[in-house]
């Protein structure tokens, strides 16, 4: 079958690779119908040296070819999603809807890939969610949502606190923050400020629900968000770039005894946390690799009913030939997010 | 009037200084009854460099003497604790509780000092706890907790979240860590394991609560923290010191998606907070310079009917003549907490 790699800084190539088959009584393959790209897939593009292309994709929807002996609640034919994580659904950190951090879970795309034809699930009977529509369902974009971009958005406003009435800072307008903009109004945000510069994402930011928009940056982004808050910034920030500047603009715009929530993945490791920065104003800092399976059953049913739309984020779809394309085009933000159908 | 002042590395001197007066109509002046030497105090017997001597001392219990012209709920005799910081009780923080973020208040240390025979507060009406009992009451020394390090321990236990059930490792024996066992006694921890070498001290830890007590630092004291909780560490973790290793070791025993609350002041701005160390476990880091006078009215009843004696902290009383020695017992550790009757 074909499937996605890439070979170093901005090489990506599609290529034919082995089939996926069951390795373990507990895996199924699916066939994909459809997966995207990330922007956390650019981390990769912009990175990528070791001597051994990297099996690039996450999220995928796709239909059931084969399962292992002991998968009870999946068969053959079934259309289903997949999140970027397996997970075995029994122990202490799943049963508690953290699934990142199962203690026999672990990430799939280490050793496939979700940007080709075909991937292999472990724990398939938990880490796979049947889907209750057709395979020509046009909200197949927005489930596919689920897999990642949605949940982790969902996770930023979880994780920040977002309640009826809260006043939020979203920090970046990549589909990952637009669709915190979207969760922290599912979860009653009365205000909610974009802080994005790209005119037709932050029109979409307004779409799913943000109150004001933010075009500046650094001190003069902060010097504009406080002008909107009475000069003391919003109580939650959900932080979904993962570059110091954000950082260093989420302490800014967050209110003294305020929370910080990152899902942006951190290019970093050491980052401010003194007397200077979140001690000094007893400012959380919370978030991390989102709990996205976790989150797939509560967030399945306003897509179903129409009450949501995230699949808006993608404003682009190709075939596998045209992977390279994809990668350049959401590298130069011409594209926000890349819908593949291979 | 006389007061302690540092003049540099371990150098305490006892001096005449001005006495202090009313400056503002919210003023009051309060003669010292008990005040005592704080572990923040010896950062700056370590580290004070200024020419100019700094003036000691943030914890106090006194008697007012004088009030300036807009302060209404206090006269002349009253005997009232005053807690670190001063606040106006009515700003959006402090009607929050988060009273040192107060809009309009500060530290009065700052420009004054508790060490002393008198001192003078800000904002006195909404900074003095009066106390309901005489000034030769056995319970001063468990108040005077009140005005930092039990309220202190507290926030920690409050920030990180602790409730009934909880698991609990609290890392530092000092006076702050000790009443941070208490604090999560208080509101319902299960396990509390203290991290901490000095035995007459996690003696009283386990007075206070402490179910373990784990002597071992560093990567060992980790490994046996985790061998105490089913190899994942606990949800909560209340870090007391301040200083790097302190940190390291907290993020060692913090279990996934758990929380760490930081109440030493950090001798460090930049810490570990990526993938490596926070963001890929999902651990909140939280915490801050503790709202102790938002604490008061909620802690004092438990001394008063004699529930908790947090003031078995102390384990030496001086006078002011004494000072030099005072902080050279707290230095060494051989006092745990210095009690002043000046």
């Amino acid at each position: 079958m074909r499937a996605t790699l890439i070979y170093g800084l901005g090489d990506v190539r599609v290529e034919d690779v082995p089939d996926p088959v069951i390795e373990s009584p507990t895996d199924a393959v699916i066939r994909v119908v459809l997966s995207c790209i990330c922007g956390g897939d650019l981390h990769s593009y912009h990175s990528w040296t070791d001597s051994n292309p990297k099996r690039m994709g996450h999220e995928v929807i796709g239909v059931v070819e084969d399962t292992g002996a002991d998968v009870r609640r999946l068969k053959k034919g079934d259309l289903v999603l997949a999140p970027f994580t397996y997970q075995d659904g029994t122990c202490s950190f799943c049963r508690a809807g953290h699934t990142t951090s199962c203690l026999h879970g672990g990430y799939w795309s280490r050793f496939d890939g979700g940007q080709g034809e075909a991937v292999r699930i472990p724990l398939a009977d938990t880490s796979l969610f049947r889907l209750p529509v057709g395979g020509d369902s046009e909200l197949l974009p927005s489930l596919l949502t689920l897999a990642d971009v949605y949940g982790t958005g969902f996770h930023a406003a979880v994780k920040g606190g977002v309640t009826e009435g809260s006043r939020v800072t979203v920090i970046g307008d990549g589909a990952v923050g637009l669709l915190a903009v979207l969760s922290a109004q599912q979860l009653g945000a009365e205000q909610i400020i974009l802080m994005g510069r790209h005119c037709a994402r932050t029109d979409l930011g307004r779409t799913f629900g943000a109150t004001d928009v933010v075009a500046e940056r650094g001190a003069e982004g902060v010097t504009r968000v406080r002008e909107l808050t009475d000069g003391l910034g919003t109580e939650i920030v959900l932080e979904a770039v993962g570059h110091m500047p954000a950082y260093e603009q989420a302490i800014g715009v967050a209110r003294s005894d305020g929370t910080i929530a990152r899902v942006g993945v951190p290019q970093y490791e050491q980052a401010p946390v003194g007397n200077a920065s979140l001690f000094g104003r007893n400012i959380t800092l919370t978030g991390g690799v989102a709990h996205v399976a976790g989150y797939v059953e509560r967030l399945m049913p306003a897509i179903l009913d129409g009450t949501v739309n995230p699949g808006l984020v993608f404003d682009r779809t190709i075939g596998l030939d045209e992977m390279a394309a994809g990668y350049r085009a959401m590298d130069a933000r011409e594209s926000l997010k890349v819908l593949l159908r291979p």
